[in-house]
């Protein structure tokens, strides 16, 4: 009482020490809050565009105002679909109409949703086709070659696929190239249902009725309004014809749910699968084709829509025109309670906390932005056409952006980040308490990591996770894609770092993804909601009030070497499928290893100046060494971007091409290795040396040659 | 035409030369005359000591006698449980009655099997038990230990347990020492159901409402008639009391199929089971115990019974007491048409053709006898009751056991057998053509097991097969137990191989395991059939013709380093599990490692004396190394045993205490280096060197000491 007594008195006199008030900070979160904060904002589905949608913007808006944040709305108006009607029917051997629809329970109201939108994959094209069937595994690019190797032609047939392994829009192109004229999408039990335990509302994982609705655009593609690729949606900007829309998907693709897939699986005859495509429904899997004959038919409407990120800022008060910036998608395929709608709780709490620590008097010394983004289940709607509006600007002035996507679904925390903010993600789990527990999560964290990383998190978080210089540290992921770092990562070469509490969780888009499920699977206690608070708000105030930035490129220099074994080890497996040697890459990537250990020596020497700055002075080389780290960041992008795709303008990280949310890394390079192109190999790690040196150079507070580098280019360099 | 009429006429004189013999040998095998024979036998079910058992052994003698060689039974009284009435019910949560009944076809007689017997447990005392039910996986001790260790304990209740990954005696000795009152094993579709393919008819799996028959005899203590341990069970021999019989299984114990099992494990509560455990059932596995209730009702008849082994015999030209044997067993648990209808449609098909170059004026050098036997499916009661009768004659005059059960369930080759006959086991692979391919079957073996060995094929046939002395030969496993070779390797030391194609399969110990699954799904065409009776037959020619005996005791001393390989990895597995450092072997194993190098030695030379003497004489040295050759064979027999198992007297293997099937090799040793006792290493080790400098004198054609070494012990000395 006492101590509360005098830091209170000390919160109306002299600015407090940053440690100081991070003790103050990590003591505000309230598992009650968070509780009333989620609950409101389940209250009804948050589909993009819609006005419950609209009104959750407003909801956020005023409890930051309220707080004592400014908050304001950032519109777009981005084309999005929403289903009018989809049947998916089996004509032949018997028949059968899909029931698409949830089932309900009255204890959880939102379960029974009649307001839910109807099951659909996003920017599925309208259309009508009847054909047999073919089973294609997980659909990826890869199933589809086999089930052509063992004589089963895709073409002309509608294919079901399961879900997994990669991001649906992937499956949607593999089926479309393999010549499939439909794809119908199915939740196997065996992936996130009884196969991995209870199904709700009995445990956390997948009824049979639920069914996981979903954006088909090709992120990898680039992500953002598909009609204005590489500039901002307003109202009134430039289109392009759908037609001319490369990331649309071209092929009718609906999901439903392993109870109304059964029938059609089960009505497949010809050659059996083969190892690892049997799933969990209890028969043995043919491929087909048929005699399971499919009609599916879908209308959809499409039409440019309003969307509304809000925005919340807190005014840095010595450095305004540096943005720390922390985010969230608001909305939601219905209620999403973990996705992410706790991730929106938990913004909500910081700018409640950040709120007190105003009142007490405290003010950071960079500016914090709280991004409550709308349409990211279309693909990264808002945060994309967000960052593309303001790109010079977000390229001048972002420290880091920090994202919590599904940000609690369980009490497993996991990190991704560039890899210049890996030991920073360490260091904030060092500092907050695992709820259960009480001990750092660092620990529980390390402990847990000793043991595999589960598949889930290998497929969504890559396989080179940065484990600290030691190697021994639990692991921070490489970015993939699939959540809003994306624009702020692979097009404006923003450092950012993502982080989540995860757990059994298998209602991901469905209506069962629930307060309900919420309270009684994800987080009960709400306590974790409170941890996640925690960790993304103290990882905003050492942002915002650090001396010295804690942006260490010599995380860039050690993941180089990593990311080159791992291409060296996928260059050799794909030679080996063709037959061939393992390429020669030693030679062609000798300059980049030297470029990364010069890059090494370059931020260690930035490390030591900027410390000994931020201890003894002057102030004038602390200022040069922390404008070095970020502009050093920005030097890892290229203008020309990665082979194919401009607008992913970072030369360390891409969405793979067919792998959906996981990444590629050193994706010019490793595309060039795996298929075998030895001198694009060299091309490609040229322009990456060039990168690396160009960085190095910066840390050394060496002059840029001038027009050299990758930045300030236009908003309208990235895409056609 | 002429080719043959030329061998015809050949026939008529001089005796033809071997190879001869062996080409005309390999012409003779009929797929319609095999498939005649599995028509018959598998006309009525074959339970031992049954009138259409007994009819079945008459119907193998007449063919024989009519083939042209001599024949007889060999009968026994042996205590076999027939089962009166068994009923599995479960009283809560719900009622549910086990239906036991496997579902027929109008098309495929024997499916409906109005005259199969009840599906039992053979050995399972009578009993009614009356608790609550816990899911214990495959019932094996590490399983039942696992679920003590999440909070169930297994005590008092009623385990069911799906079958697989090992022999079923073992899990009824695990359930009872676990302290359950009663256990129920089931057939989880994930492991022989629809999770591997097709489920009969449709396909060769197992279908819904089939279940799997079979002893629970704890075969690791010793098989054979259990009231008659160690010695013969002729009419008004001594038997011992059921009480005091090790082997008998204490706890009621029966099979059903997972269509009645569903409703019991559907109605379990407690803890979701662990990574593994989860069958492929359509709904999450739980651990229980309860709320499922479970009435276990099992009244079994017991009775001195009958069985008959019908044993065919060529008496040898030049060495009729020299005696090469082929086995299978003829008994099965409904119509038994793979298990081992399969194998004994090929001795019929063997005694044929041999009866075919016996008209033609051929007589072999050494005796051949082909074995019918009985009561196999039991605890391999016939052969071991045989071998038992005669111990010292086997020991003098046996020069190998030629095995094949369940010898044709599909295409796949594979062979196991004594480390001296792994070479020889290739050999004939060499000489026989694969019937699809038209290659030599060792081709084919060799192209597929260049991929891992199944996993069925590796827990019944060890984990350390032989791949001859380049390492890369195909593999020939370890001879474990579970098939009637059992009693001529362990108990009386001959060297023995076992042969088999298999594939996909199963209906084992079901009624499904019919002619019409033989003909639609294991072997439509008898091809292999025919194929097996020339790799059988082609066997028994070279072993019964050689001039020099195929045996190698190279093989042996090349065994030998390989299981210490294996037996160092499971002792640093079993010593990290017990948080200890691996156990020191190196020291304690030096002296065997150097007496398998001075066996390796003694064995090149005797092969080289042999092959000099084979080749220009005298017949004299040839007659020595063979009977060197058969000596050393039983010179890895110590009259002691194996620890605590004193029947298994090879020191080279044994079946694994708890292993089931699978082979523990070195036992002794490994039972001590797992369970980290050195000293007891050194002492087990000292025993076998004994036994390797034994087999190197004799090959080195040293006389022995008189009264050292394991030969010649009298019958009883094997058991309590």
């Amino acid at each position: 009482m006492l101590f509360l007594l005098l830091t209170l008195l000390a919160s109306q006199g002299t600015p407090r020490a940053p440690r100081e008030v991070e003790a103050r900070f990590l003591r505000l979160p309230d598992p009650a809050s968070c509780e009333r904060y989620l609950q409101v904002l389940t209250e009804d589905p948050r589909l993009a565009g819609t006005p419950t949608d609209r009104r959750s913007a407003e909801y956020t808006r005023s409890r930051w105002l309220e707080a004592g944040l400014e908050a304001d709305f950032a519109t777009y108006e981005v084309y999005l679909p929403y289903p009018k009607s989809i049947e998916v029917k089996l004509l032949a051997p018997e028949e059968f109409k899909a029931k698409n629809v949830e089932e309900g329970w009255g204890w959880d109201k939102d379960s029974y949703a009649p307001d839910a939108v109807l099951p659909y994959n996003a920017y599925s094209p309208s259309g009508d086709v009847t054909a047999e069937v073919v089973y294609a595994n997980y659909g990826l690019p890869e199933d589809f070659a086999r089930l052509k190797g063992m004589g089963v032609d895709p073409a002309g047939k509608i294919a079901v696929a399961r879900y997994g392994r990669s991001y649906r829009g992937i499956k949607a192109r593999a089926a479309r190239e393999a010549g499939a004229i439909g794809l119908i999408l199915y939740s196997d039990p065996a992936d996130d249902g009884y196969g991995k335990g209870d199904p709700y509302p009995r445990g956390p994982w997948r009824a049979a009725t639920s069914l996981q609705r979903g954006s088909i655009l090709d992120l990898a593609k680039g992500p953002g309004d598909p009609l204005s690729p590489g500039w901002p949606a307003i109202k009134g900007a430039r289109r392009i014809e759908p037609a001319q829309a490369d990331a649309l998907p071209k092929i009718p693709t609906t999901p439903i749910s392993h109870a109304d897939a059964a029938p059609l699986l089960k009505n497949l005859s010809g050659p059996t699968v083969p190892e690892g495509w049997q799933g969990a429904l209890p028969f043995a899997y043919h491929l087909g084709p048929g005699p399971a004959r499919v009609n599916l038919k879908i209308e959809m409407d499409f039409a440019d829509r309003p969307i509304w990120n809000t925005i919340g800022k807190i005014l840095g008060a010595s450095r305004p025109d540096e943005w720390v910036i922390l985010g969230a998608h608001r909305d939601a395929w219905v209620h999403g309670a973990v996705d992410d709608g706790s991730g929106c709780a938990v913004l909500l709490e910081i700018g409640r906390c950040l709120g007190e620590l105003l009142k007490e008097g405290w003010r950071p010394a960079r500016t914090i932005l709280l991004a409550s983004w709308d349409g990211e289940e279309f693909g990264l709607l808002g945060s994309t056409e967000w960052v593309e509006e303001r790109l010079e600007e977000v390229g001048a002035k972002a420290v880091a952006y920090v994202n919590a996507d599904s940000a609690v679904s369980g009490r497993d925390f996991a990190a991704s980040g560039s890899p210049s903010l890996a030991d920073f993600a360490r260091e904030i789990a060092k500092a907050v308490e695992d709820p259960r527990s009480r001990r750092p999560i660092h620990e529980v964290w390390a402990e847990r990591t000793r043991v595999a990383a589960k598949e889930e998190e290998t497929y969504r978080r890559g396989e080179e996770p940065d484990r600290g210089a030691s190697g021994t540290e639990p692991p921070v992921g490489t970015l993939g894609s699939g959540s809003d770092y994306t624009a702020f990562l692979d097009h404006a070469g923003v450092a950012c770092v993502d982080f989540a509490f995860t757990g059994p969780y298998g209602p991901y888009h469905s209506t069962h993804d629930s307060f309900y499920w919420m309270k009684n699977f994800g987080d009960p206690t709400f306590e974790y909601h409170a941890a996640m608070a925690r960790v993304m708000g103290l990882a905003a105030l050492r942002l915002a009030d650090a001396d010295l930035l804690p942006i260490d490129h010599a995380g860039v220099a050690r993941a180089v070497p990593r990311y080159l074994e791992d291409i060296a080890a996928k260059a050799a497996q794909a030679a080996e499928r063709r037959g061939e040697k393992p390429p020669e890459l030693e030679a062609p990537l000798r300059p980049l290893r030297e470029a990364a250990a010069a890059l090494a020596k370059a931020a260690g020497e930035a490390s030591t100046r900027g410390s000994q700055a931020a201890e003894k002075g002057p102030a004038t080389v602390l200022a040069e060494v922390n404008a070095a780290l970020l502009r050093a960041e920005r030097e890892y992008l290229d203008r020309a971007g990665v082979p194919g795709r401009t607008w992913f303008r970072s030369l360390l990280q891409a969405p793979g091409i067919d792998a959906g949310y996981a990444p590629a890394t050193l994706p010019g390079i490793r595309e060039a290795a795996v298929s075998g192109e030895i001198d694009r190999v060299s091309v490609e790690a040229a322009r990456l040396v060039a990168r690396l040196d160009a960085a190095a150079a910066v840390l050394a507070g060496k002059p840029l040659a001038a027009g050299k580098g990758g930045r300030g280019s236009s908003p309208e360099a990235g895409r056609r």
